[in-house]
Order: structure tokens, then sequence, then C-alpha cells
């Protein structure tokens, strides 16, 4: 139960400690760990354990940042040390929380399109007083780098405290070089200013640019800037909204293949108001994610399973949009296709800060058992962002970032609406 | 603007500080309060005004734990003066948020029986494992006061998290006069215990005891009870069930009678899932709200109106349920009856602990408008607990309870999911 690197790193300070004649045996006397969590009940997530892995009586050591031990409290050595050790008194132990799938850089609000809308204003009228996604692109091109850190801090600080510790942001209210890497600065800086890790995805294709009517003209364009965002190691990712409001399967595909040129994994918005089998086009390219997902048939789903491209729900959108069509969860199944659950953060579809409310929504909208709710926003949003073997269960070797919450059952974070029972959060061991 | 109880309390502290030769104008001249808030964004909900009664660059003064003084800062005089003045940069402030519809004393989780549900166990299955209603009844009758008071708090904390100061609790778990008792007992002490103004009712007519068959006979011992609680001051209102699963709408009306003959205002779980005329019934003993309503029709709701019932609305059981009929807010609009809307906490249909959350799925789900969503949980609530003499809308006299918020403009509390913008909350003047 303990990794290579824990084991190293302890042979090494006890080689600092004792001197060179120091052996393995040597580290498994003084077991010197930096933080030790007893008496926790942990939802491990581990692939060698059925279910949520859950461990009764468990602890978690970590040196330097990573799970160095993870198991029952009785198998910790009786001389197991650390500089702190937290008694969690049967608290529930998580993987740290990841939101994979996130708008949460952007200007403005849509907060008075949302109350127009209510009161019975057509969409024309709406977008007459310039509302929908083109007042979010007007305010994201007006607002400075700092101004939009700030305002997606606000977001991102309650996610984080809801356990979050890996977030995943999507430029794509810019629509020109410009604003596009402005928002992915912003993005980058929330991840280095925040107690959070931050993957950043360019998604230039989420829609045409005020004005513009040339589509294919548009997609060159967005082809064009992804050499140098990967270059300038401003995107993990490429994105595209794959619908027939936005992009088509061919032009999504250029923008795959630019995104492929540059040594970037792709996702994709795919099959949320019609199927235009974008499922099929992400798994062809292997892609991280498809995303939404409403209108995915049975072979899409298959053919997600086989390219171990991970389904990214979001009930969010569904609920917000009032729809009544529901993603295939059970050809998922069916398949073995990865389930996610994000909380898709942006201003007009779905303006969630929780993703505890989000495993609710996937449970009650999308009929997802509580398991598959919680796997969704760990181990499977881990799969999805590709850090399945750096985030997302606890293991040894992995990072030490946990949610640990003031629940009796790992169901009770399923089945409340509204409630935060966040304890305390790990982010990296600390 | 100052009203005529302030006057004398101003009048009764100059006499005290300068003698009883003092009069009015002096203490027009010494405008001291107890408390001034200024900059403030006022949502007065004042039915003087339109709407939600906006008033900007707003102040608002108190004295013993009343609003005094609300309106412009400019009509506050130059010399108004107060022990303690409070800038508020523009933040809103609405009165402090009511919940007039809860569950929120019971014993046990049903965190379970969802799990068990969303597995595909069958109502059978869940019933045979201990699961429904009976298991909340069997939980709540082994737990003692202290314990029903415990997790009750916890809830009621992330209601007064959000700006909520009033809160309606019922009772209706306990199904035996001991129970029912010691249900009520506790909701009293949480509103001595917690920083909020609690209001009980008794709902003995919620369901069949356990084991019990003769609905005849419990209704009567429900009725029998009614005339104790009014003399022990433990229940408020007396309100029932009245649905095809739970008591007819004869039965309901022996229930009211006993209200009624104890002096005690009546309310009722009404169409929720069919159409018995519940509203109409309730309107006819002037009940102060019916709840639910999914299936009140266009006569219901105009006699709503007419006896001045309110309806209460509660989105979140709606959700939780995946009901697809939606109360007829458009009857309601025409008849002008009053809404409100509530989170209807409770372990089985909307385990809901977020008044904010049901603002938004009042708007969404039930398309109620931002002025209807915000008076929902202010005004409308306050006239559903029949104290809108006292609270639910900023006006002189009422007593100064607010639910201050860093929002630029009300519709960012209902278009908000999941985020609690609540700068600070004030109850009864501090
Ligand atoms: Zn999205
Ligand atoms: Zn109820």
């Amino acid at each position: 139960m303990l990794c290579d690197t824990a084991r190293r790193t302890i042979a090494k300070r006890v080689a600092i400690l004792y001197g060179n004649n120091s052996d393995i045996g040597a580290t498994e006397r003084l077991m010197r760990f930096d933080r030790i969590w007893r008496d926790a009940r942990l939802v491990t997530l581990a692939s060698n354990r059925p279910g949520l892995g859950l461990i009764e009586r468990g602890a978690i050591a970590t040196i330097e940042g990573r799970i160095a031990f993870v198991g029952p409290e009785a198998d910790l050595l009786a001389n197991a040390d650390a500089a702190e050790t937290i008694r969690l008194d049967g608290r529930l132990v998580l993987p740290g929380l990841i939101d994979c799938h996130t708008h949460l850089v952007y200007g403005g609000s849509r907060a008075k399109e949302f109350e127009m809308r209510l009161a019975g204003a057509s969409y024309e009228e709406i977008a007459r007083s310039g509302g929908g996604i083109v007042s979010t692109v007007r305010a994201t091109r007006a607002a400075s780098e700092d101004e939009l850190v700030a305002s997606a801090r606000a977001r991102l600080d309650r996610l984080i405290a809801e356990g979050v510790t890996t977030v995943e942001i999507k430029s794509g209210y810019g629509l020109d070089a410009e604003t596009e890497r402005r928002m992915l600065r912003a993005a980058r800086r929330l991840g280095r200013e925040a107690p959070v890790r931050v993957l950043t995805t360019y998604l230039g294709a989420h829609a045409m640019p005020p004005g513009e009517t040339d589509q294919d003209a548009y997609v060159a364009a967005v082809c064009d800037l992804v050499p140098a965002l990967a270059r300038d190691k401003l995107a993990d990712a490429v994105d595209a909204f794959c619908e027939g409001i936005a992009f088509s399967p061919e032009q999504t595909g250029r923008v795959f293949a630019a995104a492929e040129a540059a040594g970037l994994p792709v996702k994709l918005h795919a099959d949320q108001l019609s199927n235009l089998h974008g499922a099929r086009l992400a798994a062809s390219h292997g892609a991280l994610s498809a995303d939404h997902l409403e209108y995915t048939d049975e072979e899409g789903a298959a053919a997600m399973a086989r390219a171990g491209t991970v389904a990214v729900l979001l009930p969010g959108a569904f609920y917000v949009l009032r729809e009544t069509r529901k993603p295939p969860i059970e050809a998922f199944r069916r398949h073995g296709t990865r389930m996610a659950l994000a909380t898709d953060c942006n201003p007009g579809t779905s303006p969630v800060t929780s993703l505890l409310l989000i495993m609710n929504m996937g449970a009650t909208l999308f009929r997802l058992t509580v398991d598959e709710a919680i796997a969704g926003v760990t181990r499977e949003a881990a799969h999805a962002l590709g850090l399945a073997a750096e985030i997302g269960t606890l293991e040894t070797g992995k990072r030490c970032d946990l949610a640990i919450f003031d629940v009796d059952a790992p169901a009770e974070l399923v089945y409340r609406i509204g409630f935060n029972p966040l304890f305390s959060r790990v982010y990296g061991g600390t």
C-alpha cells in the first residue's frame, strides 16, 4: 500500500537523518509522513474495489503532496508518524471534486435577459435589447484580464467551497484571437492564484463572431490560432460546438485536425439539440470527452466506449432549457461508456456554481445512481480531463486532493438539495 | 416616512434626555436611531409602489427592532444620527426572507431509500426495507426533543445562511399525540435558540399512523388534540393533507372545524396529485394558504383570491417527483391570487434547504417572473403566515428583518443557481 515514490522519498529522508547506511527496512520502521488523516470513511473509487471502493476506519497519509498510504487504519504500522495527524471522527473522505466542463470566465451577466424572458419577451425582443450570447461576447471583449479573473474568482470560490480541487475552463466568448487569449490567460491565472488545479480549453468554435457570416473563413481562423496557443501553453485541449446552430461535423473535423497537428487533445459539445453524430465523430478522433449528448444514439455510445471517450453529462443546461430528451444512460451503461457530471457553468444556459447540486440533478433528472453521480465528479471526471493517473481516486501515488464531508453516508451528498456539508478540503496535501 | 411608534419612542427618549418640556419638534431635530443603513438599494415591496418597490440610494433606520425610517437617503434629515451607521455601498436590501412551508423537524434520513430507488428498487422493496414516510415516523418517534432540535438546526442554519429570518415548521411525522407535541416543542425551541422567527403548524392529518386503518377514528384523535395545542400555545395554525392517498375533503373539513373552534387559522396541502377541490375547500374556510396546487382549477384559483388564501407553490417537490403538471399560474394571475414560494423542506419529496434555489425553480419550472419569485419569499409569504402587518416588506413600523445581498440587480437572486450572495442578515434590528 506504500507507493514507490513515497518509498523512495522516505528512504531519502531516512538517509538524511541516519546516513547512507539506511535501507528500505529502516524506512518501514520509521514511517514518517507529512500528514496523516485517521478515523476516516474513505470513498477511494479505486478500480480494484467494487462500487465506491469504501474503506471503513481508514487512513490516508501524504508525502510531498502525494498519497503515500491509503487503506484501513489497522494497516498503518504502529510507529507511523507525521508532522500533523488529523482525526476525522468517521467523516467521509472523497477525492477532491472535479468540475470537468465549465465556461467560468466571461464578462457581464445575463440576469436581465433571464428576467425579460420570464416576463414574456420574445427572442427577437431579447436580441434587439442586446441579449443572447452576443451580449456575453460584447461584455467579455470589453473586460480586462483583471476583471475577467475577478468575476470568475467569485464563481470559482463557490465551487471550491464545496470541495472542488480541479476545474476545466473553456474560452469561447471572445471569438477573436485577442479575447480568446485573454480568457485563457485569465483561466491560467485563476489556477495560480486560487488553490485549485485549472485545465484550459480553447473553444474558438463556440459560435460565429457577431457580424461575421463566412463560417468556413472563421473556422480557418480558429484553426490558425491553435498552434500558437499550444506553443504558449495557453490551452490544454481544444473543444468545438457541433450543432445545427453552430458548426457542422465537417468544420468540427477541421478544428480537430488542427488540434491533433499541434499535439492537443480534443473534446466536443455534441448532440445536445439534435443528432449530428457528434459522439461518433468525437470518438473517431479519440476525444477525451463528448459533452451534453441528449440526442446521442446507441452507435455513438458504443463508439465512445471503444475509444475511451467520456460522456460528460450536463444536467444543469438540461434543467435550465427544460429539455425533455435525456442522454442515453442505459446505452452508456450497456457499452461501458464512462459517465462524468459537470456544472457547464455558463451565463446563458447553466448559471450553476454548485457541483453538489449537479450530482442531485444527475440522479433526479437523468436517473444516475448514487455511485455513478459520485464517480462522475471524481474518477470519471479525471478521465474526461486526461488526468486519471494523477487525480480522481484515493490511490497511492496520486495527488493528495481530498474533499472531506460531514455526512453519514455517500448517498447524503447526492440526496440533499441546496446543502453544503463540506468539513474541509485538501489540495495537494495541504 | 417616520412611523407613529418610532415617533413616540423618539419623543420618549428625548424626554428622558432633555426633560418633559421636549416636544415632537425636538424629536425631528434630534433623529437618533439605533442603527442606520445607508447607500442601499432597497427592495421595499411596499404595496404603494409598483413592482418590487425599488428605491435607489436608500436608507433604513431602526428603533427598538422596528423600521423607523425607510426611503431615499436624501429624505433622512441631515442631523439623523444612530449608535451605529452602516454604509452598504449600493448593496441590495430585501425584507428578511420567509420560508412559509417546511417540515424541518424530523428524525432519520431518507438518503438510503433515495439510493435504492435510483438503483432500481421497487416501491415494495423500499417499503419492505422500512422506507417511505413510515421510516421517518419511526425515526421521529425514536428521537428525543434534543435530537430533533439538533438535526433540524443544521437544516435551519442553511436557510439562515441565505437570509431567511422567518420559518414555518409543521409537525406530522409523529402521528401520535406525544410525538406531535415533541415536534412542536422542538420547533418552538428552534425559534428561541436560533436567530429566526418560527411559526408552528400542527399537521396531525398528514398520513395515517403505521398499522392503523380506521381513518375516521384517527381524524377524531387529530381533532381532539387541537384544543390542547392551542391552549399550550404549541401550534400557531393547523394543516392537513387532502388527497386520495391521505385524507378526504370531508375529513379535512372536520380538522378545520376543530381548528376554528380553538381559534387557530388553517392551511392545506391541496390538489398536489389530483383535483379534490382542496383549494376551494381551503378558501371556504378562509385558510391562510393552500399549498402545492398542481391540479387546482380556475374556480379554485378564483375562490382563493376572493378569500385572500395564498397559493404556496412548492417547486422543490415538483422537481423531486418529476411532475409535469404545473400549478395554474396564469389563473392565479388573472384572479389576483397571491403566490408564495417555499422549500417544503422534508425528507421524502423535497430535501431542499435553499430558498434561493427555490426562487430559481419557481422561475425555471413554473415560469414565475423575477418580481413574483422575490415577492413570493417575502411579502406574499408573510401573507401566507398571517404576518403581513409585521414582516415581509420594508415599511415603517414593521420588524426590521433584512437580507442584504452582494448583487447588482434583484434578478441575479433568481437567475443564479447554487450561489449564495448574502452579505449580511439583520433579525429584529440587529
Ligand atoms: Zn459547455
Ligand atoms: Zn408539505
